[in-house]
């Protein structure tokens, strides 16, 4: 048998990692990258970065840590792969196990044989069935080319106004490049909400930042055209005949699976569009293998298949399918908790395992939720605000998701949650986890533990609360319950609610219960800036006979709505 | 039956949790706090930072987040507890189920009785058996009072050089702060690191951040007085006949449990020292908890009894001693994993489950640790280092333990370990793991998930590896294997080891064969910055028939001995 034939198709992240890992087990494969972009391994993550001056230097999106670029030379001579770019593949043969591939640089056509395959082709910008995509200064934020298109634009100084369309994790993340190189930003977003990945409650406080930092965001909002002068985009008209005049569009409504060649060759394609793989990452084809945003892979949480266009995903699936290219089907990627995080200015925002709304959609009923909000760490170490949400299954009180947002320490928050969903852990493993604690890090009761002892408050019944959501709608529909805001005066004068409520510092409470309700079984929320005192306060008034009082989840700092101060 | 009658004793984080959490569940129980310090609820671990001017209003220390100062009217006010200040508990009558007490400031005796009491009487310093302990300038840091000395004659100027005693957490963290007032610090520890929570490599690593940072460190060294003039602090004499001049000497020589009133009045005393408790917190009287640092604790990896004197368990313990004294034994503290982390500078360092030290200790064998070095987010993004030792149990591949240390994010690596840890995960389940990854707060592949990917690569055969102290021992005894840095000339120049190896860049390496030892069964060492290209380098090796190739783990980046550059 003479030396084993891999061949990559794709040169991202994905591709690149299973090329490098294929190489790793086997010094003697012939190994080859077929990459249609001029680019290799080009830190796609990363572009709203460069975009926004992070940093200035092109080359950090394609280079080593050490700052070698990951041309084809560096394939060749580092790693022996042979890496084929600027290279289209029109057709694979499986019976003859050969691609057909044309060269963009001179047309040329040649073909490559293989043994092995593994389809790394990523995913393209999802099309908008609206006039006007091909005007000059409509672009998307996925491929090096729309970077340094970007990039151009916004360091020149010749866009003044732009409007993003979408809110998902590039949306957000192009929204803060672009302002972060002076350029006034509207945001819109079909859904009713920015970042479809968090329920609304946490979607809306981030939205609130970005409106805090000049974003005008149009949520709930569909695009009707492009239109533009002289080839050029002019404004952006919405469904509801508002235009927003503009000389920059960046269409960031998701991507799909780039799946063409793969279905062309008769490979099963799933439900959601991507290439079908199992756990091996291996396609119907046993010979071919496939990674990265172009497959589908399983929800760990609900057993479903899912997209999941991730870069960190796309490299461990990358690392699966070469090893199990070289060496046969010995490791597994078993699948995805969906966890995300973005950066939204001075916000960090993200998600691991399913939220409530994803639970319901799929015909969960057997879960309960709890909003937290609380600092990060102590406030003398200069302490950030963690808000969040916790999702267990009600029976096994098992963690099936958390969302977490704010100005604190997110990432820790949900990599601890991450790990807490993967392990299959409890609300009661959590309520006694032993976590790195000290001031600079975190509270002495960690946000997360805290926000597992606020669910079993919850489950025992000792904290009746309700959400921003349902009290908002009381509110609204002009069922305004006794609202008790627990703070003090000094407090109460530079921030509230101002939706009728009445302020009782719980160092008071005791005296004034002659102030309260005189029907015992009058509704009463109680809150406070995090509803740490609002929970106090609820338990002093049902221990005086109150039968109804509940605590407002998350207090001010959750309350996602206009506040009057 | 009457009012139930709660008493804790102690009021610093476990005594006024469970007394908070004692009220919460039972608002007519008759709770008091009998405290011998003026001060209440002080967050001690805030202590260093107050002294080294992270903050300079004391009141911090004491006061809830929106600062009000927790003292007895607040006790009295927000929580109906009564909290006796500078009182000291003399004798525990348990037959009668009374304390008998003394005003600190008046003299006054009086009886308190209990229906249930809670010890929350925490550590006190360890008593260094050397002469000079009562001289002026010599302090611990574990009080208000400690804290408010420090504060004083650090922010005054009155003292230029300070030597601590001790290389413990409180010890480095003491060390920071007196630099950062401007004070030239030597740090003496008796055994041969700083942080003996850490292994050895890991340790060492923190001492060069800290000598970078100015300090003097010696490790292996013994006290033997501190002599002073006028009854004021001059010199600390070392074992080894030395003197360091110096105008304070602080003792962080580590605390035990303050068990006194427990066993006076009869209460199990565990082989450590602590107060005995069972997983409710229960001592031995079944109307008395205890929690904090007055108690022994289990150790949830080795199943031994450990103390564990730390601010986030002791808050933890309160919480479950507090609800246990009000509802009966319903909530459980199954134990620590002994998590710790610390600020050391520009550094952090900590650790979750056990170390390898650790381990032997206990006798264990069935054991695999790997060293692993890598940035903690893209260089683009302006990455820090992390550096970190994985322990696993190698048959099940279950990960016991995990230690970090560096300038970048050690906090989320810590955490998310810590859940491993505690979820009784394998190297398998984090391989794939679905961490949170956006460039601002990972890599793609985040070092936790990689040091696991190097484990594998370990335990399939595929990097033979050499870790730095066994390299160390190897050049230090004339055994120095033929060494290769698989680096590029412009690395070479500004960072080496210099312990004789031969310099061939990754890329060229096949063309430079002839360059290496002709016995193809000659020891080879490879490594680089942080030893991926090194394992590269090794791989190559070895196809190309050399037998005995290791990989130096972490590579220069780990290496804790001095380099050429």
């Amino acid at each position: 048998m003479g030396k084993c034939k891999i061949v990559v198709i794709g040169g991202s992240a994905a591709g690149a990692k299973a090329a490098a890992k294929a190489r790793r087990l086997d010094q003697t494969a012939e190994i080859t990258i077929i990459q249609k972009d001029p680019d290799l391994s080009m830190a796609s993550c990363g572009y709203p970065y460069y975009v926004g001056g992070t940093f200035e230097n092109r080359n950090s999106l394609l280079a080593t840590p050490t700052g070698v670029v990951r041309d084809p030379s560096f394939f060749q001579k580092t790693k022996d792969i042979n890496a084929l770019v600027e290279t289209e593949c029109l057709l694979i043969d499986r019976e003859a196990k050969k691609i057909e591939c044309r060269s963009l640089k001179n047309g040329e056509m040649h073909t490559v044989g293989y043994d092995k395959l593994i389809l790394c082709t990523g995913a393209s910008p999802r099309r908008l069935p609206v006039p006007g995509t091909d005007l000059l200064g409509v672009t998307a934020l996925l491929s090096m080319a729309d970077t340094d298109f970007l990039h151009r634009v916004s360091t020149s100084g010749e866009v003044k106004n732009a409007v993003i369309i979408g809110g998902g994790l590039i949306g957000v993340e192009a929204c803060e490049a672009l302002v972060n190189r002076g350029v006034k930003v509207t945001l819109i977003e079909m859904v009713d909400q920015v970042l479809p990945m968090l329920d609304l409650q946490l979607a809306k406080l981030v939205e609130n930042h970005m409106e805090a930092k000049g974003v005008v965001v149009f949520s709930g909002t569909r695009l009707a055209e492009f239109t533009g002068e002289n080839g050029r985009i002019k404004e952006v008209r919405l469904a509801g005949g508002e235009s927003l005049p503009c000389d920059l569009a960046v269409m960031a409504t998701g991507v799909q699976p780039t799946v063409k060649l793969a279905a062309d060759c008769g490979l099963n394609i799933g439900q959601l569009g991507g290439i079908e793989v199992d756990k091996f990452m291996q396609t119907s084809d046993e010979s071919i293998y496939a990674a990265g945003d172009c497959v589908e892979c399983v929800d760990l949480i609900s057993g479903k298949k899912v997209l999941a266009p991730m870069g960190d995903l796309a490299n461990l699936q990358g690392r699966v399918a070469g090893e199990n290219a070289v060496l046969g089907n010995s490791v597994t990627f078993p699948g995805t908790t969906r966890t995300a995080i973005c950066k939204v200015f001075d916000f960090s925002a993200g998600v691991t395992g399913l939220t409530e709304k994803q639970a319901r959609e799929i015909g969960m009923t057997d879960i309960e939720t709890v909003v937290n909000a609380s600092p990060d760490k102590p406030g003398f170490m200069g302490a950030g605000l963690l808000i969040s949400k916790l999702l267990i299954e009600k029976s096994s009180q098992k963690i099936l998701g958390y969302q977490c947002t704010g100005n604190g320490d997110v990432s820790r928050q949900l990599a601890t949650a991450a790990m807490a969903v993967t392990g299959g852990l409890t609300i009661s493993d959590i309520a006694t986890a032993d976590l790195p604690y000290a001031p600079p890090f975190s509270l002495a009761i960690d946000h997360f533990i805290a926000s597992s002892h606020l669910m079993q408050n919850k489950l025992k019944g000792r904290m009746k609360s309700i959400s921003a959501e349902e009290l908002h709608q009381l509110v609204y529909s002009g069922n305004t319950p006794f609202l008790i805001d627990g703070r003090g005066p000094d407090e109460y004068e530079v921030l509230r609610l101002g939706i009728g409520e009445k302020y009782i510092p719980l160092g008071m409470l005791r005296s004034k219960l002659s102030e309260l309700p005189a029907d015992k079984d009058a509704e009463i929320v109680c809150f406070c800036k995090i509803s740490l005192r609002g929970y106090e306060t609820a338990l002093i008034l049902e221990a005086n006979g109150w039968t109804n009082v509940k605590v407002l989840e998350g207090g001010i700092m959750a309350w996602p709505y206009k506040r009057e101060k």
